[in-house]
């Protein structure tokens, strides 16, 4: 397997990147190769590790506007690695910017999508006590019914294959549980979702339902995913703080804390964004990964164990299966 | 003052609306009207209390369309209860269907908006450290930009006059601090937001500041509203269930949480939605109060202190004097 590494992406890049990159690779047994500033890149390679590094001088900033990438940001780390990936690579990670890793993955300029898909959109893991698959969370603000049902589709695919989820329960994320409610677009989502033999619809979710074992897969549109998936982690920091200063108050609480040590390293580590790597970025025909940008060589590390996972497991082919009905019929 | 409550509307009706109403009023030296079914409503008054009841037979369900109280439900308890405020009422209050609650008052059928208010919306504050005030919570699923700006105006209102916020921090719910992102309508809010005179704008708020006090006005349509207010509600849930279980997982933690069990409680305190009482329906020439659908006694208590302090801080009239600014734009 080759993997293909956008090292300059992220807040802690190159150094992060190359060596989490490198060190996971080296255990698995993948062939990387390392997109960006080669004398940077080199630096931080552990010694006596192999690997191919293609140099690039511009990089993808979270400022430039997203589809720069098929235009001046063309030659940069990311729309280079998206390159290698068309001509030879088989997996691709980036802890840049989301918006133009979903743009250039997307565009037939570079890439281009699985055909029959519509969009493609940012599948994210919200670790709560069940884990829930977000899709969208955050690549398409606007969306129709088709795409969040194709949304729904590759969401199920991938909780099945990767997640391990038998039959993964799919909620439509709402204002309330009734099929009349939410815009006209999730009303008519609705309806498809429910109509389609390959989702095992469970009906809408309510905000409070998330967190509480109600679905596998919540879709939604990428505005109010990035909203739902941001306030998680806004809890999940709250959560922390609050803890903090419960046990903080007073000389018994102290204690308390003391004694109870081990159970809140347990809940923050239930809480912790980093455990389900990257999110892959779904819809498109070969695994891209989009590692979380504040990512540590760690968080690297478990990114590459994903786009691992992705590669063997066919979800792309069982996607591209599944977007076929979307080609027939519109013939 | 003379406050009007649909006795029949929620959950618990009549019987904790009734006598939780009247204790307060009792208390608060108010005059109540009380609506709905009148055999039932005595049976739960204080004995000694005296008030109107005025009977109704019907009742808006939550399964009812929300626009069949200016049709079939007029007659309802809700119906009656909005016309009589504006006959001769000071505020209005019910734990019955938002949806219904706010359509009939925003329609000139029963009740009618203040002039240049092109929307009502509900507000509902987030029982987070810092509370924040999340405007629109529910009632209007698609919203334009103006529509936003004017939740902004309303919000920021109740936010100095009722929650006590000197210069109440407005920002816009967004999938990113940029002012490029969202949606057309969001960036176009973006542009009015910043650009108003009367309102103290910070910026985009990603789901993950909500928590973190970046502002105390959260302006969003009600569709994102919902799912962040329902979220919040969910994760507190979420919270209570994961320290019962990090608590109760050994002896040793066993003991922690009886050291800390005056912290839990505060903790758990901290995120009782119920405390803020009921969430006011803006945009309104009188104070409505809708108060959450599962109140009991207590909660309805405090909707109704809400009511007498939404009417004592001449909220209305100051909403009225800002929107004027849009009746005038519009000649």
């Amino acid at each position: 397997m080759r993997l293909i590494v956008d090292a300059m992406g992220g807040d802690n890049a190159p150094e992060a990147i190359v060596r989490g990159a490198a060190l996971a690779c080296r255990k698995r047994g993948v062939d990387l190769t390392l997109v960006g500033d080669e004398s940077r890149i080199r630096e931080y390679l552990p010694s006596g590790f192999e690997c191919r590094v293609v140099h690039t001088k511009k990089t993808v900033s979270m400022d430039d506007d997203p589809l720069s990438i098929l235009r001046e940001n063309r030659e940069s780390s990311m729309g280079v690695g998206l390159s290698l990936l068309k001509e030879d690579g088989d997996a691709f990670l980036s802890a840049g910017s989301t918006g133009a890793l979903v743009a250039g993955a997307s565009s037939r300029v570079i890439f281009g999508k699985i055909r029959g898909i519509k969009r493609a959109a940012i599948a994210t893991v919200l670790p709560l006590s069940n884990p829930v698959l977000l899709m969208d969370s955050g690549a398409n603000v606007e969306v129709s019914a088709e795409e969040l049902l194709q949304f729904a589709l590759m969401g199920s695919v991938y909780s099945k294959r990767l997640l391990g989820v038998s039959d993964p329960r799919v909620a439509l994320v709402n204002n309330g549980s009734e099929p009349t409610k939410g815009t006209p677009v999730y009303r008519e989502a609705y309806g498809l979702l429910l109509g389609d033999p390959d989702i095992n619809f469970v009906g809408n979710v309510e905000g409070r339902d998330i967190p509480m074992d109600f679905c596998d897969v919540a879709v939604c549109d990428g505005f109010v995913g990035n909203v739902i998936l941001k306030l998680c982690e806004g809890f999940g920091k709250f959560m922390s703080k609050s803890l903090r200063e419960m046990f903080m108050h007073d000389p018994l609480t102290k204690l308390g804390g003391a004694l109870t040590k081990r159970g809140i390293g347990r809940l923050k580590a239930s809480l912790d964004f980093s455990k389900y790597g990257g999110a892959p970025v779904l819809g498109i025909p070969k695994p891209v990964i989009k590692a979380h940008g504040s990512s540590d060589e760690e968080a690297v590390g478990s990114a590459v164990d994903q786009a691992v996972y992705f590669y063997e497991n066919g979800i792309c082919g069982e996607i591209a299966a599944l977007a076929s009905k979307f080609r027939e019929e519109r013939k």
